[in-house]
């Protein structure tokens, strides 16, 4: 089967200059993989017409799709929809719907629409345009020679909104590529390299259309198995049943399957059991709570925190005895495991998590160095420790410690069941 | 003066499938833009000899400058190094000072030089080589028909040491591009379109060399005054004068002069005064404390927090009385109010801030729909409120209500002082 191959512009100085990050292409990477279109090349230019030709010239050579975005603000700096219109030997028309549509978002404003934005309804004659229900910048579709262009706003949801919407399923009508189907296996608390070595028998006996990517993020690895070929039932079955086995290789490392963060998948095992948990921070001094507060319903299974970050604060709000902190110091199992066992008493909760350690930069010892972390889970059974060192910046420290909160959580939970 | 240009070529699949974003450009275009050298395009390829070439061709018709970066791993699949010998009509050598560099790197891990790392010593003849002091793969430095092609690799940490203490500096030396002075003055509290009103007649009477960039980030505009001409020292005195007259057209909203976040320069107030501050949060769930513990140091004022999610957290730990959240419900003035003023008696601290809303997307109702956020600022003589109504997702309306509370803590220390 032949690729479909794409290619993305983005038109503008931000990112040249490194204002902005040019998140808008790395979305559109995303999407077009998933749905089966080769991304071949990314160019990012300056808005002045003779680097707009020359780009859409390059691009032509090389793909069947040219995605462009940026450069359709209502002022007239940008001028990508006049470099557009001569590119394609037209003219500019008023695109009566697209006028409508702004009218439509200055009435929700309450303002008269401006002349500069009435300009925008002007659309070369040899496009069809692509709806834009978020902005007042119409997107345009050129179809030529068997190559399709597509300029889009770059304002960042309003391109994923038409692309989304209209332009991703009009592509897929039109080059018909291959069926692409993905599944997503998150993993957590094992290396990429660990875990690239045990998947390696598997990963080998993949067949060929079959294909592993590794996406490490902050403090886990996604799996992402892509399959490719023509018939969608089978593939679907195929891909099943591959990743039916990865439980048997990696048992204690897989928190869930498809795209869901590791405190999503924590809140949902809470609220599936009925539990409650407390947070006690030092450390990660609000992180933990923020990730877990993050997840829309928290409410339901949180139910606060104690962030000690001053030592009185631990023996004052957490009941960590004196002698305790005298003895073992602030970052130690005995501090940590009190704060878990005494935020959970506290809040009455079913379970009670704590952090202590020396995020950094400052702060370490040549005992206690920089980067070593205390954590502990408790429920009313069992409370559960473990040391963490890990060499980041502070922020990192924080990250990580976080996310190894979360880990332990899901452990206990998981062994519990099993036990 | 002639412009300087420069190009940046990226090599590698995982930006065109868009498994990463490509920071690494804009910190690039950032930093080049900082010298007087303007980037004209950003390309991104795949790891093929034929684009690679194509590329390197496309580029120097158009700029002085090529940065490449990425396709230098120790694997067979990363192919620039050998493309660009073969591109500079030179063979691979061993470069000796670079495998001792390699060497002192697997010393460190204990481990052996791999013969795949003992291939990254290998280098064109006719480069110089650009000294990887944390990683394997070293850069190479060429030059060309008055033109500097550089290639480095990915990985971002790397290439930014690389360029910081070798690249940027050797390509002033080289091209000489006119003085380039930077300001930046950090506000918050006041969106750009209003800011942009305000500083309309300053910014017109701007001289022509000095040009101003509005920088808005999440809940703060940083505005950028660039400088370009032949002598430092005059224009740093002109630019100096041009900053100063900013605290009289925005009084109120300037909290930093430099690269500076908004919680450093409060951190940084609360620490001449001598202050010390706690958190009560409900809706930012951990996200305040978060950001002031992010800051280093932060433990010399900041004592801790009480995340009160549920309400009975905040009668119990908090001592909001019941009656307030029976009568006006725990998104209300009174409750945030007494949040604040509690959390600063429970912690003994100067200052208690509180946060009390309606993240989203759930729990919105008619009369306080989601967005609704109130805020607390309580200290010895006085408490302030605020009632912040946001629009959008949940991860924002934490952000930007973190960002109100900071600002908040920032009017009221400074108005204590002006009074």
């Amino acid at each position: 089967m032949k690729a479909v191959i794409a290619e993305i512009i983005t038109i503008g100085d931000e990112i040249l200059y490194g204002q902005i990050v040019d998140t808008n292409s790395a979305w559109m990477g995303t999407e077009l993989t998933k749905i089966g279109i080769r991304v071949k090349q990314i160019t990012s230019i300056s808005d002045s017409a003779d680097h707009i030709v020359k780009a859409l010239d390059d691009a032509r050579t090389r793909a069947d799709i040219i995605l462009i975005t940026g450069g359709l603000g209502p002022t007239k700096d940008d001028l990508t929809k006049h470099v557009l219109a001569d590119y394609f030997h037209t003219t500019l028309k008023l695109h009566e719907p697209s006028l409508d549509d702004i009218a439509e978002i200055f009435k929700k404003r309450g303002i008269a629409v401006t002349e500069l934005n009435r300009q925008q309804a002007f659309l070369p004659e040899a496009c069809t345009a692509v709806r834009n229900v978020l902005g007042t910048a119409p997107g345009m579709w050129f179809e030529q020679e068997g190559k399709v262009f597509v300029s889009m706003p770059g304002v960042p949801f309003e391109m994923k909104r038409m692309m989304t919407d209209i332009v991703l399923p009009q592509l897929k009508t039109y080059f018909k590529p291959p069926e692409i189907i993905h599944k997503v296996v998150q993993t957590v608390g094992i290396p990429e390299s660990i875990l690239a070595d045990r998947l390696e028998a598997w990963e080998t006996n993949l067949p060929e259309h079959l294909k592993l990517a590794y996406l490490p993020n902050l403090g886990g690895v996604r799996l992402r198995l892509t399959g490719t070929g023509s018939d969608a039932t089978k593939l679907e079955q195929e891909l099943q049943a591959e990743v039916e086995k990865l439980p048997h290789i990696i048992p204690n490392n897989i928190f869930a399957f498809g795209e869901v963060k590791l405190e999503e998948a924590i809140g949902q095992l809470l609220k599936e059991r009925g539990l409650t948990i407390a947070t006690a921070e030092s450390c990660t001094g609000g992180y933990l709570a923020h990730k877990i507060t993050s997840i829309s319903g928290s409410s339901a299974y949180y139910q606060g925190s104690v962030i000690a970050y001053h030592n009185e604060v631990k023996t004052r709000e957490l009941n960590v005895k004196p002698e305790t902190l005298q003895q073992h110091g602030a970052v130690s199992e005995a501090t940590v495991r009190e704060m878990a066992e005494n935020v959970r008493k506290k809040f009455g909760t079913d379970i009670g998590v704590a952090t202590s350690g020396i995020a950094g930069p400052g702060g370490g010892t040549a005992e206690k160095p920089v980067g070593t972390i205390w954590i502990a889970y408790a429920d009313k059974d069992r409370t559960e420790t473990r040391l963490l060192n890990y060499n980041k910046d502070r922020l990192l420290n924080i990250e990580y410690t976080a996310t190894a909160v979360l880990n332990l959580v899901r452990q206990s939970l998981t062994a519990a069941v099993e036990e």
